[in-house]
């Protein structure tokens, strides 16, 4: 199914059919008419990327993140590639490990613009001031614990205010040693940080003190980070009876090493995590966590971001805040049957 | 750092620098050397993407994949990301759904070429003769479960063999009622069917019946497609006591449906995965699976697309088997401690 075939049934050249389809002006309204009803009735579907090179743009997105082995991460992409697709753009994907210069490469240098429009940023490496440096001209939406500084958007939960309701829920089950595993207190874990400051501030509003020998540093979240600071919490002469992980992947990780000790998960130590993703909705026992709109993420990202592109001067960069809310399961409120 | 930094250091001009970073012959030697002591001095590293596109090529890869949020795609892309990386290419990565014109788009389209050198691509929607009818002149190697004909490379692992073994392994332990999950009885669902017939094959080889009631399709293999068909599977009069599963997520669903009916994992119901994804070493129980070795199904699709990419005339399409093996983990073979 080809331009050309709409051309000879509507009985108009081929370059009608293009103008037509690319909403030009040029064409008569009896014309246009004629042309849509051809492409009604043979189905035909204009080649997007073919249309987007022809007007001197990639027609396609790149979405920036540290690893694509994260299932948060994955589960984004999933909501991003949908959002992107349904307005014609194609989305490609590029990990950067976290390096800092991969990062900068990716948003400084002039020569990534044939590849992309425009970027959707989840850093890692890059400080705020790093992110500042950019070229002033690529469309950039950020995802993260980042902050605009007015040249582009940000999209994020409040991670503070999630990470002490997290914390007030272990509080409200009635434990009194909890730990923390996650902090990463160096300039580029400003993730981390906010999700102390959060374990913070819900033992400062009950006025209790926080165990700062029970609050562990990882270098990533991910399962064998949670694993090995459980084993490290539980070799303590007063181990942990509550746990706030910094990612559900954390949480998991920390869940298999409390079974291999023959502890039990919540009855000997409560685990709440962080993410929501698939994974902690099928574990044994299943993951309290805390779970963001992903869905509301990645359309925001992508709205904002093509708004961006469409825009001849560059729109101010706004903090918009996704909702977020706490999913209690088995690993914090119970036993599950069986 | 840059170029002229470079140039600066060793009193020649930028392009002298540039065609001595580049390889150009109309250099000479004794200029070359002391370029060569300034980059080392200055610890210069060259912009790759700038060099690719001044010499015509992007130095990008794509890899099209079916799902990004499927683990084992995720596992896969790190190794692949990595070999990349080390010969200077960035890689992109698509994510199709499955959706056969989109699948077909990317390997037919002669406007991708101006983002990719070459493909890596795993099919799901498209058929073998799709394959066989794409732009011949686009470098491609495949994964996953489909055959070369010779003008591609094919990199996998030998699934039927693998699927024998995974089943010997259930009926080694003495189960005798065994139930399969994932298979698809259509064109496109190849890689399913290929597992099957291993499981048939380990049956025939002792003289046993395939008890076909057990043997239950998927639309995917995904969590909840193992939850559900596990789910059908235990309202049988005579529910099976060993589960082959066509992907360690398959089997993390079907253990998440059996513990919540109160059923032993494997006391009472043996269950073994496919993949040997991070998740199914940590899941309670963790997961008895078939490991294909992805770091070389990874390096070896790399090699053989920047073959393909820096070859005037394209190199035949080989068949090239990645070794698998049995991991035996306590989903089958017994209780943890604790």
């Amino acid at each position: 199914m080809t331009l050309r075939d709409v051309a000879e049934l509507a009985g108009v050249s081929s370059r009608t059919v293009s103008n037509v389809v690319n909403g030009y002006a040029n064409v008569t309204e009896r014309t246009r008419l004629r042309v849509q009803q051809a492409v009604d009735q043979l189905g035909y579907r204009p080649n997007v990327l073919a249309r987007n090179l022809a007007r001197g743009r990639s027609g396609q997105i790149a979405v920036v993140v540290p690893y694509l082995d994260t299932p948060y991460f994955s589960e984004l992409l999933q909501g991003i590639i949908r959002a992107a697709r349904v307005q014609g753009y194609n989305v490609l994907i590029d990990q950067t490990d976290g390096d800092r210069e991969h990062e900068r490469m990716l948003i400084n240098h002039g020569s990534s613009r044939l590849l992309f429009d425009g970027v959707i940023f989840s850093p890692l490496g890059l400080s705020q001031q790093a992110l500042a440096d950019r070229d002033p001209d690529l469309p950039l939406v950020v995802l993260g614990e980042r902050v605009s500084d007015g040249t582009f958007d940000h999209v994020g939960i409040d991670d503070v205010t999630a990470s002490r309701q997290a914390t007030e829920h272990l509080l409200d089950l009635g434990r009194t040693r909890l730990a923390a595993i996650g902090d990463q207190p160096y300039e580029t874990g400003e993730a981390a940080q906010l999700r102390t400051r959060g374990f913070r501030e819900a033992h400062e509003r009950r006025g209790l003190p926080v165990r700062e020998d029970l609050v562990i540093g990882t270098p990533r979240f991910n399962r064998v980070d949670g694993a090995g600071a459980m084993a490290h919490l539980l070799d303590r002469d007063d181990p942990p009876d509550a746990v706030f992980c910094y990612s559900d992947l954390v949480a998991l990780g920390a869940i298999h090493t409390l079974v291999g000790r023959g502890l039990r998960v919540p009855e000997d130590v409560a685990v709440i995590g962080y993410d929501d993703i698939e994974d902690g909705r099928y574990s044994n026992p299943p993951v309290t966590t805390i779970s963001p709109d992903k869905e509301m993420i990645a359309t925001t990202a992508v709205e904002r971001l093509l708004l961006r592109i469409g825009s001849a001067t560059a729109p101010p960069g706004l903090e918009l805040r996704a909702p977020h809310r706490l999913v209690v399961r088995e690993s914090t409120a119970g036993r599950r049957a069986g």
